[in-house]
């Protein structure tokens, strides 16, 4: 499923191509998130424009609306949503610990009530496969617990160990399964070294299609999380696909490629966009900002998006002042271009040797203001 | 500016062309409301793919949010928006009367604080044309006052008078400015009969580039709404373009047709696409109504929009139920087609002598669900 075309030598950067049912995807790469089976504000057509490989989908907000019996009726989530590229979907782990109420762990899964209409729900490793097979997925996630920041040893232990059990179930149920859609395990164990070392040998052990590193992202200082991807990456097989879950700013991408990650997820571009802030090469740059409002440059000089190929900042501001759409539209394609043009870039230095020439000057151009990045 | 192509032989429907400093309009037509400075929700891009003619600005909100002063830095409201497609701009009048607090109505224009932050303004007539001139519009509005519906004789008499002695204003300012957008009168009159053919022999004799009717779709019923057009239309020359302002549902824009009016602008396909609806030749569809869950049909078969080429009723609807932005951009562009192609239709029925049938079977087909329309 995944082939090495190319490691950096200045670190552990990869180049490489993974292939999956509805296409190659080019890594490193990042995948918008289309969580309800849309990219919000996006449509397919301009995704392919944007030339996105893969897209996110969320299944645990899937499987609560519209329903996976839904979406099967109109033959999966590809055509449910006229997107045929390769769509990764995760496990609802995540939102069934951070959404769902009044919920119920045991080893069998996680009995919840949702959280749009409290109904009683039930997901478990072997449910969490089906649903992601249901939905047509290309590559589905093992369920996990994914522990809360920060999260002392104990607790971190046990969930780990409860996430391997079902790691295993997931895995035995990809082995019963012909047709089903790649299955990649994903490593906890918080911030210990132990237990994430421990978590990425039972997985590799279990041979999964690909790895994920999760447990990041979730509120933790940066220091922290590059820790945890350099805890668990050197016990991760080198011919198998890498993806760190949820992250991250673009410095922090760059930062993780170079720790030997394939793959991103992350709801900042589009997110950060309907606050009316947008990524440049020299950081965010909030547009709601006064300064904006007679500035005829675009977002970014030299940017080849569709927004910065016809509008001015002082137009977008206009629009995110005055509630507009088509604000929000433009920013979200611009920050979506910006994170996709960035792995474009990054693949391309990694073929040329120039990688760590590209990292060093890129986080060292790149200032985030945090004033200027929602929450 | 106005060419009078063919009458049809079955009503008083015309075919005509329309010269304005930013390109031709086939006239009947409908112009996609971009209060704000953007059709709410679609980019010019797509309003050029649903063949837009031209569009519509507000004056006043354009005053109070950017600022025509802002408006101006960056070389009018075309380039603003990157919309080079003739506009027609509003007076201003409308809103003040139902939008902007503490108003002073002299004859001098309307004192008031703007609907925003309050701060004192003023706009008369010269004013309202001075804007709309800055703004760079292809087609001003004379300002005016537009009474409420219902309104007593007395009222609806008086505020003609002041309207009328504006319109003078409005023509004068025309005379003296050789460089400046068409300018169009507005019969007012509210509902009688002496008081519509009173506003439109005088605004004739003031001799207007073009004609509207005010004064409709406030609230009166539809008897009403028809009963002003068929009050004033007989009053005004041929050989000028007219224009009822802010209206109405597909069946009305085609009786008005039949009553003789050219132009139309409305926010019902932009507004109620927000709220999950959509037309259709059989009259509008909710389409959070849970019936289209599983349906795989577009929203309309045979229709030509881009929402209706990719995307099925049970995925929009799961958009617009999940409030998901792709969900009402997607009914926007169904809507708006459905009302240019309706005008397209009308165009070509009445070019080859066909009109008086279409219109029969147009209106006896459509059937407006009161329930399916927001307010």
């Amino acid at each position: 499923m995944f082939q090495l075309l190319a490691n950096d030598s200045s670190s552990k950067a990869r180049r490489g191509r993974l292939t999956t049912s509805h296409g190659v995807i080019e890594t490193p790469i990042f995948m918008p998130v289309g969580t309800q089976g849309s990219v919000k504000a996006v449509s397919p057509d301009e995704l392919r424009q944007l030339k996105a490989q893969i897209i996110l989908g969320n299944t645990y907000h899937l499987f609560v609306r519209p329903g996976v019996d839904v979406v099967q009726h109109f033959g999966g989530l590809h055509r449910f949503i006229a997107w045929d590229g390769p769509i990764l979907t995760d496990s609802g782990g995540y939102q069934v610990f951070s959404l769902a109420k009044l919920r119920k762990i045991t080893d069998e899964g996680v009995h919840f009530q949702n959280h749009l209409d409290g109904s009683p729900c039930f997901i478990g490793p072997e449910t969490a496969m089906e649903i992601q097979a249901a939905l047509g997925s290309d590559i589905a996630m093992a369920f996990d617990e994914c522990p809360h920041y920060p999260c002392d040893y104990d607790y971190a232990a046990r969930s780990l160990d409860l996430t391997l059990r079902w790691a295993e179930r997931c895995r035995r149920w990809a082995g019963e399964h012909a047709k089903r859609p790649a299955v990649f395990g994903i490593v906890q164990g918080s911030t210990f070294a132990d237990l994430r070392r421990k978590s990425a040998e039972a997985l590799t052990a279990l041979d999964f299609d690909g790895y994920a590193v999760g447990g990041v992202s979730v509120g933790e200082p940066e220091d922290e999380m590059f820790r945890a991807i350099e805890n668990s990456e050197p016990f991760l097989p080198a011919h198998k696909a890498r993806y760190a879950m949820g992250l991250g700013t673009p410095p922090q991408i760059v930062e993780m490629v170079a720790r030997g990650i394939d793959m991103f997820d992350c709801v900042l571009p589009t997110r950060i966009a309907r606050n009316g802030t947008a990524f440049t090469a020299a950081g965010t740059l909030n547009l709601k900002n006064a300064i904006y409002a007679r500035d005829k440059q675009p977002i970014e000089e030299g940017c080849a998006c569709p927004a910065c190929a016809q509008f001015t900042r002082g137009y977008i501001r206009h629009l995110i002042k005055a509630e507009e759409i088509l604000g929000l539209r433009l920013i979200t394609l611009h920050n979506l271009h910006f994170y996709l043009h960035l792995m474009e870039k990054i693949r391309a230095s990694i073929e040329d040797g120039s990688f760590g020439e590209f990292r060093k000057s890129f986080v060292s151009n790149y200032q985030i203001r945090a004033t200027d990045v929602e929450k």
